[in-house]
């Protein structure tokens, strides 16, 4: 079966979920400079979540390019990263409005852990249907940087029992390794053409 | 007539569908673990009503894969289809807003009925464009799944004035008889490549 | 300049605007059947609205279709009508809120009849580019179904002063003949191809 | 890398911000045409930015039509383009719900002088992938265009402290020069074909 669909489909629904999350942003009463400080902190959870969906959907973009064919498994396993991904505005606008408290803040860890294992699924099943010895094993690999960024999720949500700054530290981190371009499959790629 | 708007159309109305569900999970006031309580019914809907559009998407995607073109009347049977399904957030909120008691669970019952006949309709008119021999028309066959769906959704709805459980579990079958991969229109394209 | 983003960007603008209006329709407090009673004023125009939008994406579909190529004014004449679509959802909601009374009507009226001249005004558009012996004018010809519509909303609009029910019987015999499949250009690409 | 899934992820947001923005349009409560008036504000900002965001998505179609591939880095300045686009219906609700009072002009001009900055960022990022004799470097030239466009939002900016009218014809002046179709591209295209 094609991917275009498939690519569409996604692009789709990240790209509502990107932009239904300024809806939270909800328009300030007064006109005052100062009127737009209780927003700060919603706005910064916007920021972040925008760069975390961004990533998602860069990532996504370049795992599809390796991809010929998908089939009705890899259909749900993409449907069940759409989920979580779908309530990242909710979780995001939870914390904001509640200035990073403890248990926004699990919450919002919690979303992106389980986003970040359903992205893992979805690989394993694309490789899989590729076969081992294809590009897209090849340019996965061990996946280190996404057992990475669930380790820094798992402890994330820890620390927000205790520190929700740290917390925070431990997500962005994750942010900052994947925003440096990912070079894995990207190289492999240009290995072979 | 291509079929690549008529499946780039149905792609941007189910994602934006899917996606805006979620703006029915209002942030609660609260920032503790119980806040999150009240939306417990909310999210259940939310997750069965997402996994409904996801096997709608699914199965449209494998349809429109087997079909070679659309005419007018295939435009209209979509854009019905579309309708009923643009109603599922309604009736996915009312549902979850008052748990589950007797009118919402029979207004959803029926939005997924009538979704159901429309993609019959759908399904009957773009055989009927490609002629009674085609791949599309026995990949179909007699439609059992089908019409078990709207069985069980029919008495889903009777249900409901006595038991909403049962009803909800008839719904619920539904979605699994649906989740289990369909074979048919895979196993005969398979066979004709 | 290619047409594939111009069709991707218009459908999905009107996805959107197809989808949002159901936002509109919101959840009643009560469980009960008659709780939805206040809403079918509201559900009946989202209705009608509905088949307003599926009628120009199917005509918006068939005329490009028979298109080769856009330019920046047709860019332009393509804003104008998504502008004039845009608003619907709001003159829809504000008609169904205020049961039909006459100045909603009339804005209904205004708000159709603009998307109608823009509509007409892209069709020109598009014809300039392509010279007057082509298949799209051809297909249009002296487009007297434009002119009936544009002549039955600005009557529906006058009418609304009166009689809001004749109004909206205008207003309806406007999509009773565009849902009467639109023959003319699929005649025409018929006969050439 | 191609380019399809870049301009349909864009395509999408677009179309999405650009919808969205009607939202803000909230149905008033009585039905007079008096009723309407309180939104003419409002309305007002929404042609002003649905016209921006319409030279957006023209800019961003040509300006893509003329490059050949991305990269990851193209591919975060045109996702840091379309955040600043996400706020444009934020601050457009914010400008228009106050009558465009000091600080919404202001927030509105350093949105669009941000926007216009990113887009520039984002042509640098394409052309430096395509080498300085290639088409699109010749396209953009010097960008006069829009130095003067980031020229006249800074002095929006600063305009608007003193007189919000003054602010707001700057603002008109950037929509003006840039809705005179930008021959730059489509010239160097026509010539080299």
């Amino acid at each position: 079966m094609g991917k275009g669909r498939f690519e569409a489909f996604s692009d789709g629904v990240i790209a509502i979920i990107i932009t239904i999350m300024v809806l939270e942003l909800q328009v300030p009463h007064g006109d005052q400079l100062s009127s737009l400080k209780p927003l700060v902190p919603k706005f910064l959870s916007y920021i972040l979540s925008f760069i975390y969906l961004g990533i998602y959907w860069n990532n996504h973009h370049h795992m599809l390019h390796a991809v010929k064919e998908v089939d009705g498994k890899s259909l749900w396993a993409n449907l069940l990263l759409l989920f979580w991904l779908s309530l990242v505005p909710f979780v995001t606008a939870w914390m904001g409005e509640n200035h990073f408290t403890q248990w926004p803040v699990v919450a919002y860890g919690v979303v992106l852990l389980m986003s970040a294992i359903s992205y893992t699924f979805l690989s394993r099943t694309l490789i899989h249907n590729h076969g081992k010895n294809e590009k897209l094993a090849k340019a996965f690999g061990k996946d280190e940087k996404g057992k990475l960024s669930m380790l820094l999720y798992v402890m994330g949500i820890i620390a927000a029992f205790f520190s929700q700054a740290l917390s925070l530290t431990y997500y962005a981190i994750v942010a900052v390794i994947w925003f440096i371009p990912d070079r894995r499959i990207e190289k492999v790629i240009e290995k072979e053409l």
